[in-house]
């Protein structure tokens, strides 16, 4: 115990956290729990200014104007075909290779938001702005990946799962292809969903199981994807319609339910302004009775899913009051740098107890109803939120049938002998968590 | 006892249900069981000729002609945009906003396909037609969702799930996307699938699984969708090709097996018509002694599902016999207005029995043969008829696996010290069973 | 056992398999084990080489030149429609019905690709050429289903779901539609992926889920498909594209990993000559440090996937060694022909032991990680391999949790009590097996 107070009064004077962290040596990972992991070759793909190192390459010289295309054209004719159909190719003074990705050929850059927002400040503005409102924003995607508590503990061979879509703030090729460019394609769904599908957030697939969905399946292709996002423009709303009306780059401003992994009262002052934004967007096409019925579906089904997610934290939380959450807290590995849990090791449940870090390193009941919680209620959520209420119907069988296995566990863990069988370490896994096992 | 048996004399008396069904005030359901149920406000967009309510709007006055247009060109730009484009706006008598809607701007009406069978009676009737075949129909989609025995017990929050889908048969718009109306938006399968996806009818998966789907994929977009639905116009055929052939508003006369909820002899007089007019549309491509083939397959494979389906259900039947379903019919509030099952409950096991109202309020194995029989024995069953049957194949695997499942549960619930654990209410569930578990 | 040792002599002897398997009667499969499955009417279509019989057909005669076309026209105008707008249909000598159906109207064929090889031979030699690298390949492919253990024991009503898409290398339509065989088709997706979707090898899901494959699904109905497979002729790589790049008709010589359903040394001689090749088709777009970087990953991801693999394979043999697999290999049927599993009955487990075919008789467990194995790895491979990460870290989470499932399950067999539950055949299914558990 005395060894936990030193550690405090090491991190209040400020110590490098990799002396008392009792990992080997610091690597160099970013963010908060920077000391804990190291870089992963593919990492300075995804964030290229904090990570991109030069490579040493076969032809050396500084190459300016066309010239990088008289190689290029042979090497790569993919992507210097893209460049050339582009806008950056046109007019008097194209943006030619060297202006995004330096002269010295062994001293190339990956050009980043800064990079594009030399000439595309407003753009850039409006991505930055995001900060303003928090997480979930795609300006603080990377930071918020790179600071979560299980990012440390992720295998490494998984960790490009997390990154490639995360890495969505960090360079503009997420949505805008790279040499292409072109704003019309970002306009398109396909341009969202890369990233934006499968739980915990199936905004592809709710997005096309609805009649704005299908509409766009069935005759998308021959729309004006020329022209900008307003009213009278497109038959049918996409993502970026909705979300980045005249393509504004800042997609907080309307989030009320955001990602919907806690629950949020939609009627303070704040987030009636939010709805009457969307209330805005939906009148493009719908007279606003309809989209005002719509919202309060989308309000009374929140509601439903929270009174389901309640109960079951309550099962979790009378469980751990009576010891029976196992193995407990104190009986698992702390996530680095995470010193409150080694001070005084609690198990987290829910949303406000900040069990978003619920991936690894918990027992199975907690597991389970992270899923339920995590997949199963997002899922239903975007599928009432994008018009798909079967979708969401479905998953809501989906969260009752998982809140009673949950119960029927729960019971089954205050029986006298089944202790024991629970003990098994159901999602302690991970690099660190294995280091650490071994350790301590 | 005797107050079941005055329940029966008040009724047989034709007394107002609500009066004797224990429910605080009568509601303005429709349906069966309209005593039981409020409708929701979402319900008038789906239900427009019993429910719709016209709403009290700002502008006020009477407006013929083009008039509408003035304000809605700016108001609603979408929606006009669609109907300047559809066939209602050309010609010398363009069919006007006032036409559909009325004129009175505080009495605007929603259509029903009563509207707009002024204009297209033959469609009108070939819909209504439907009816004499029974359910599953899209003229009887409404009627069947609001007489369903589940119906009133589900959380209003998720009756939209079920109401979207439902009101095909109650108003145009489901198909024909308002305001363009365009028969060759209904041809293609994009009109279909919004609710033909998914457990238990995964019209829209097993389609595009197969090799018309894959064709319809890869240039569908490029055929000439303004010809009628016959033989030569479409390199392969779409939902409505098939099914709704030259163009027929009447989907059900070639259905054998329809739903796939139950077992049918394919070898009655009238099944082997239904299937000639099969093999009739199969011929458009195919020689018939293939067609011929494949629908042999289809029988095996229905045949193989259903020895497994009723092997099951005699599993469930023998435990019922036994009294080890429990809770049991009589530990379970009745659905409302199911007077047969308040004098004499019983658990209904398989469809002839009346399992279709299985969705909630029975135990977790009656649950289980439920999902087996009515979302994987139909998702096999779409696989096979739709000439997908990899699809078919993975399903009968998921079926077997989940009815040893079953007959492993089925051998614990006859363990001595067993059916405390399963007493548990699984699928005891929804608001008039939580307002009966309340009361009773 | 002398019995056993008799049926050894026998087969040694080389007596017909049908006199020593036990089954009644010898019926016509075709393979190894063709004495013991008898072919489907739908067979003729999958194996046309081997299994069609022509039809007697209402019209008789000898049709030569266009003379097929005054009926057919009318009988069949979708198939007609579809020749005429081939290349087969253009030129001064149309390839025209005769060609490859025979002429004879009552001993018309099915064409094989020894029947396009007539005019495409450098095609059918690329195919025939695979046969060298051993399966999987599409030359293999129905040789592979009819000569695997499960086949003969699977029933009837299924063998079309294997059927299907096995029949890739016995007819040319499985890629190219009949009548139109158009090269542009088939170097889009959708010709793969009619078979090449779902577990074991989502190869749909996981490309779709890449920037590649949305990039397809936004503008490729606008890419020039008549081009040949080469740099520069399309924005995005497609299936083709890298497998059959040039339009090579032997897509075997660059797969590393293959299946995966094996773990591989990516660094021997021949892998590395073929990861090259992988190399400069990426480099028509990347730079090779890229492709290089992110093949790295993809050795990373297989190497964590095959330690959890090994470590649960670890545990069941360890359960084989304790007798605790129940029930046990001598236990319950042996697959037909399986002469040594007779003699020396024995728990195959993991690929180098052949468990390739625990599709049926095997116990729970077994079952369990043949799932795990083979749909939940082949799956995580399969997005890594196809750039969509995040489809690779999904399947490993659930790769784990079955891991765990399974160890779990696995202790739980070593408890005093509980064989008698597990000995029930969970995956005991078939008609061969049936037939085998009522004889012996």
């Amino acid at each position: 115990m005395w060894i936990s107070h030193l550690l405090l009064v090491a991190l209040l004077l400020g110590y490098p956290a990799a002396l008392w962290s009792g990992l080997p040596e610091p690597p160099a990972g970013t963010g908060e729990h920077a000391s804990s992991w190291q870089p992963d070759p593919m990492h300075e793909y995804w964030d290229p200014a904090t990570q991109h190192q030069p490579e040493t390459r076969l032809v050396e010289g500084v190459f300016e104007g066309e010239a990088c295309l008289e190689c290029h054209d042979v090497v790569t004719p993919g992507i210097v075909k893209d460049w050339r159909e582009s806008r950056h190719a046109q007019g008097e003074r194209p943006v030619l290779c060297p202006a995004c990705h330096g002269a010295d050929h062994q001293k190339l850059i990956f050009p980043t938001p800064q990079t594009c927002g030399g000439c595309h400040p407003e753009r850039l503005a409006q991505m930055n702005e995001e900060k303003k409102y928090g997480f979930p924003s795609h300006a603080l995607a990377m930071e918020r990946v790179v600071d979560s508590k299980h990012f440390a503990d992720k295998p490494k061979a998984e960790v490009m799962a997390c990154l490639q879509c995360h890495s969505v703030g960090s360079k503009c090729d997420s949505c805008h292809t790279r040499h292409r460019f072109d704003p019309a394609e970002a306009r398109r769904p396909e341009a969202c969903i890369t990233c934006h599908s499968g739980p915990p957030h199936p905004d592809d697939e709710s997005y096309f199981s609805s009649a704005h969905g299908q509409r766009y399946l069935q005759d998308g292709k021959n729309w004006s994807w020329k022209q900008p996002l307003k009213a009278g423009n497109y038959p049918a709303p996409t993502c970026a319609y909705c979300h980045m009306r005249h393509g504004n780059h800042q997609v907080a401003d309307k989030a009320v339910w955001k990602f919907g992994i806690r629950e949020i009262n939609p009627r303070t002052a704040e987030n009636i302004i939010k709805r009457k934004r969307w209330l805005e967007t939906c009148r493009d096409c719908h007279p606003p009775e309809t989209a005002a019925d719509f919202f309060q579906r989308l309000d009374a089904e929140r509601k439903e899913s929270w009174r389901l997610l309640y109960r079951t934290e309550n099962i979790l939380k009378d469980l751990r009051g009576k010891g029976q959450l196992r193995p407990s807290a104190s009986e698992r590995p702390a996530y680095p740098m995470d010193l409150l849990a080694r001070l005084m090791p609690r198990e987290r449940i829910g949303f406000f107890e900040g069990q978003a870090s619920a991936f690894y390193n918990v027992s199975a009941i907690e597991r389970d109803y992270f899923e339920l919680w995590y997949f199963s209620n997002l899922s239903a959520y975007k599928g009432m939120a994008h018009q798909a209420p079967q979708w969401a119907g479905s998953f809501h069988e989906r969260m009752k049938a998982s809140a009673h296995a949950i119960a029927d566990r729960a019971k089954r863990l205050g029986e006298p002998d089944r202790n024991s069988i629970d003990l098994k370490p159901v999602w302690m896994e991970g690099e660190y968590t294995r280091f650490n096992r071994e350790k301590n």
